[in-house]
């Protein structure tokens, strides 16, 4: 079996080393050469995704076609499947998801429990919307953001106009929401298969930091019935959207007790990376056995908790390797540095997994470790 | 940091999925076009190891190089070296792994307990040795054999000019060993760096079928005093031959506690393939620790019991996917199909391992997915 990937970053790259074990053979396709996750196959294709070429050369050699991010054009997916090449997830899934707006209605269409939205066309619809909601609010684009970029908090009027003219800068449409007090911030992962059989992970909490997600605990620590809640959530989401493959929901937890839907990624994601060494099946893999249409595997935990932290860049320059074998010393920190060719603030240049019988045990251990490659000698 | 490894079976495709957490990258040189490891790298050399040009090619894309196989001459790991590569485990330490006489000599040299062995000349030799040994002998091509290819056993005089006539076809000289009445066959695998420090794994007990290691028990179910000798020995043997890298110690436990080293191999071995689940660091991830300097991970046990069963092929013919996908059903059974073209009777198509509290539970999950790829509907 050939998977194609649209993406060649790290989630691509770890999806090839699930794809190892499995048989399976990875076709990567990015618009630049020497991706990191090309550096791992024998087959990757190079160009333009709006190209015909690029797209036709990719399909031909690929069983079925599969996506690390969300940022493509379902159209463009949907040629993919004209030229012989089944997408999953399909890109009527994607075209929902990559849509801000179209994934709250449906979502919302389906009853689950999502912020109050409103797209707006102008700073005048916000301020109208936060005489029905209130302050503070949150405007985001509608496509195409990710760890923060696409999203403004607006903490009163004076904050709508800056805001609107950056978000806009990107040409998506905006939309705007009612600022969610939460508690907590949650995830899950969900994996499903085309025929609706689903698998389901653990539900973690997740740590951002300046909007990029820094920390996760696996399982997170909040009562079982708002991880049931949490994980019905998540399962009806996907269902919702009629997913194939693995997504994740990210949720937010409120003090209450109620759970509200943040958004989904029709993708592995940032907080299921704890399950490569905590669960039995890690999200790459299972997300290769649902595309597939292969059995899916056990979800439950290795270990009775698992912190990752993500290693985010400190400067920018090329990469420091002494401070990756610096962190390798430190017994049971399982690394993950994804051999971007240069550091740049903020981005993400690896995590760090460890397990343990107790979160603060193993969030201790990750952090000595983050800490030796946050600090180059 | 760029590794090359000489040879692209499923050693060496293990390797690539190791290196892929530690952001290295991998080259293979392989003499003949995709081979298993060659599909999960962008840097793949053809042709053959004799040609200096492949040589110059292969030792010009790496920072270092090493083997997932001994069966390369030494004397052209020397001239990779020569050509600006390091190269670990060093040539004299494969010179004298690679040569069943030499390395037994050196273990011999170091008081190491191995079986009485004897180099022979012709089939009158064998008789003579006979006369010290006893029967059974057994007599093996001192380079190139492995899983039985290069070995016969002598049960009696009648034997020795048939197996004599077979096992120097291949233009290897032989030795003869006396036949170790073994109660058990263990195995140790032992990580070294070029500055002396080592991790060693558990023992475990391996069982072979037809001289192909089929099961693996980690631990092994031997005396905590049985389990020293070995750790003790292999360690040893791994000293006494300069090992830098992984290696495979394979051991014969007697049935009055004794311990003898029966073959050293100078790369990761199927009797660890069990770490890649069941340890804390794999074997594949500790070898490029040690070949690259950084510090050894931890060998300890992430369960209390793991078995591992090779899936060895049962007919000649092109693989049959959907016995791989009924296996993956068996929960806890962590499939490894290696992606061979063709299946052969005998040959290592991939490996299933699986953890549990016990090892009969592990022994049961992993035999109950293995049966499933052994009948293909």
């Amino acid at each position: 079996m050939r998977v194609g990937i649209f993406g060649g970053g790290q989630l691509a790259q770890m999806l090839v080393q699930a794809a190892i074990s499995l048989g399976v053979e990875v076709v990567i396709c990015e618009r630049t050469p020497d991706s990191p996750a090309a550096r791992y196959t024998q087959h990757a294709v190079v160009g333009p995704w709006e190209d015909e070429a690029v797209l036709a050369g990719f399909a031909r050699q690929c069983d079925l076609v599969t996506l690390e991010n969300e940022f493509i054009d379902a159209g463009l997916l949907e040629r993919v499947v004209a030229l012989g090449a089944p997408v999953w997830p399909t890109p009527a899934t994607v075209a929902v998801v990559q849509d801000k707006l179209w994934q709250k209605e449906r979502l919302a269409a389906a009853g689950l429990a999502v912020p109050p939205f409103r797209p707006v066309a102008g700073p005048d619809e916000v301020l109208a919307v936060a005489q029905e909601f209130g302050w503070p609010l949150v405007l985001k684009a509608r496509r195409n953001g990710y760890d923060g970029y696409g999203n403004a908090t607006l903490r009163g009027p004076a904050d709508v106009v800056p805001a609107w003219e950056r978000l806009t800068r990107g040409g998506s449409p905006l939309l705007v929401e009612a600022w969610v007090p939460f508690s907590r911030e949650l995830a899950v992962m969900v994996a499903r298969r085309r025929d609706g059989a689903t698998a389901v992970y653990p539900v973690v909490e997740t740590v951002q930091q300046n909007h990029i997600c820094h920390v996760v605990y696996a399982p997170a620590p909040v009562e079982p019935a708002m991880a049931a809640l949490a994980t019905e959530l998540a399962v009806a989401a996907i269902e919702a959207v009629e997913g194939v493959g693995i997504f994740g929901v990210e949720l937010f937890a409120l003090a209450d007790g109620r759970v509200l839907i943040n958004e989904l990624a029709p993708r592995p994601h940032n907080s299921g990376h704890y399950t490569i060494e905590a669960c039995v099946t890690s999200q790459f893999e299972q997300h290769l056995r649902a595309v597939l249409g292969w059995p899916l595997g056990p979800t439950t935990m290795r270990a009775p908790a698992a912190v990752m932290v993500n290693l985010l860049g400190q400067r920018n320059g090329p990469i420091d390797t002494s401070a990756i074998t610096a962190a390798l010393a430190v017994p049971g920190a399982h690394m993950h540095f994804y051999g971007k060719r240069e550091e740049r603030v903020g981005r993400k240049m690896g995590h760090i997994t460890a397990l343990a019988d107790t979160l603060a045990e193993a969030e201790a251990i990750a952090r000595r470790a983050a800490a030796l490659v946050a600090m180059p000698s």
